[in-house]
């Protein structure tokens, strides 16, 4: 029998993990939960249902895990503690400063409904969380490093599409590939923001506005562009549309660390992601604890985890067997 | 109270655990015990016993987890089975063919005593199966490659040194480049032994051996290197000692795979080690992974375990609520 997955939450993520539900044969889409009216909201698998947000109650138990696919301003800090009362559920909740507090209300909520609540799934956080820790666990003495990009920030693309002026707008961050190489040679650079990141910026001008003004307003933008280099690129509304529709994002951890009796060695390890599709490899990786959440919830295990809790053939369709001859 | 480990075998493997070992306050080493005359051996931890591997079953109450540092070839396969009975062992069994076997004699044996045994830790079996692994889950439809080195093989090594008129010699294993970046590319290639390594190998000649003749018989040599391109350097030996005494290595995981869909998107996970002593970073992995047995059988589970089987906070000296606010 597969393992009957529910979506609440239809924009770029929920339809992320519907394509990679697709991937598993394991797992079947049963229902997507939509805050729009169900009418107007299409979805490409045929043989799921598409239902009120409201509804979701009565499949209670026609749902092996419920993925929350809202985002982490407002949605997931309510959401996943409510859903986890009635279903086991997977967020990928990523404000990392919050994440304390995240865990105690769905640990709190899972706990009491007897089921799983498995937060903080994708690639950061997630599976870069997962390459520091086992990096720092295996080297306790050394440096870690994260790079982000290139890819696009969405948050960054939103505050200069608020500019006056400004109709449409991408940003990408890029990591600054000497400093990137520097952390490769094991030279431990302390790195300013400034030096281990660019940002690149692709704005298409409402009719008659100021270019240049636009482009001071933008470099000068305290917390988003102020502390970098900025390189600001005024195209057509075309040429956004052809060359930077996609979301491709990426990046990379390392940790550099030394060993022997006086330290005498060194060693890098590095972890790097190159995505061209930022939600739906997030999508993946959330599917695959999906599968998690549910073989732990037969175990009878409960509360809420992360990335950290789980042993890592939980992920896997394979059995132990057939991952130790095939994988170890 | 810190973990009490035991170390079996002292060559380059049991030294690097020595060494991992105060890297780690959580952790101290009692004792080492080897088949050579104690008198003769010289540890570094000036606190630890050294005692003959017999008087081992002795120390059954004194030792929290016992790290087997023998070979896989003919130690470990006998090792591992026969000291779970007493103890919590931690091993670096690295015949990938011959796993299974290994795994089911080392989980009778720790089933019956009621103790943990984790096999084949360190990088590879160990963190590279852990990188494909969680790759493949994340990314079921895709293609998967490891690439080794650039690193000294001890294996290739020996091989050289085999030979009738060579001295002394070395060999490394390269990685080519530029199937690296085919692969980074995401182009899949189908790529041959020769089209993934070369070896390169140092050696140094015996008085009035045939320079042409030794050259031939390596780079003919069946299994070892007529697979491959491979150079021979012929140098002194007060150069090899200079500059080739390390033991270097490393390597590349790669998954490259589609989503979306039409698997309309392409994606790259990589993961790669550049070490400057492969023992000590082995030893590195095996003192985490010695964590997380002393954990396992403090929680009351027993039986073989390898690194699919074990949750990544098992091997972190933080506790969970410090992982989740600092890495996750």
């Amino acid at each position: 029998m597969s393992i009957r997955i529910g979506i609440m939450g239809y924009g770029n993520l929920g339809r992320g993990v519907e394509c990679a539900i697709r991937q598993n044969p394991d797992m079947e889409l049963v229902a997507v939960f939509t805050r729009r009216d169900p009418a107007d909201v299409m979805i490409l698998t045929k043989t799921a249902a598409i239902c009120r947000a409201e509804e979701a109650a009565q499949w209670k138990d026609k749902i092996d895990v419920l993925i929350l696919c809202g985002g982490s301003a407002t949605d997931l800090p309510k959401q996943t503690p409510e859903y986890a009362k009635l279903f086991n559920v997977v967020d990928s909740f990523d404000t990392h400063a919050r994440i304390p507090e995240h865990f105690a209300a769905v640990d709190a909520a899972a706990k009491e409904s007897g089921k799983i609540g498995i937060i903080s799934v994708g690639w950061d956080p997630g599976l870069f969380s997962l390459n520091r820790m086992y990096a720092n666990a295996i080297l306790p003495e050394g440096k870690d490093y994260t790079f982000w990009g290139k890819g696009v920030s969405q948050g960054h693309s939103d505050a200069i599409r608020r500019i006056e002026g400004v109709k449409d707008g991408k940003q990408y961050t890029i990591p600054v590939e000497s400093a990137l190489e520097a952390v490769r040679n094991g030279e431990n650079p302390e790195l300013s923001t400034r030096e281990k990141h660019t940002r690149e910026c692709f704005v298409v001008l409402e009719e008659g506005a100021d270019a240049n003004k636009v482009e001071q307003e933008i470099k000068t933008m305290p917390n988003y562009f102020a502390d970098y280099d900025t390189t600001v690129h005024f195209i057509s509304e075309e040429e956004l549309k052809a060359n930077h529709s996609g979301i491709p994002h990426g990046g990379f951890v390392l940790r550099s660390g030394r060993t022997g009796w006086e330290k005498e060695n060194s060693h890098l390890i590095e972890y790097r992601l190159k995505l061209d599709s930022n939600p739906e490899f997030t999508s993946s990786v959330i599917v695959a604890y999906a599968r998690a959440a549910y073989r732990l919830a037969k175990e009878g295990q409960t509360g809420c985890k992360t990335v950290f809790d789980i042993a890592p053939a939980y992920l896997s369709a394979k059995d132990g067997a057939e991952l130790r001859a095939s994988m170890l």
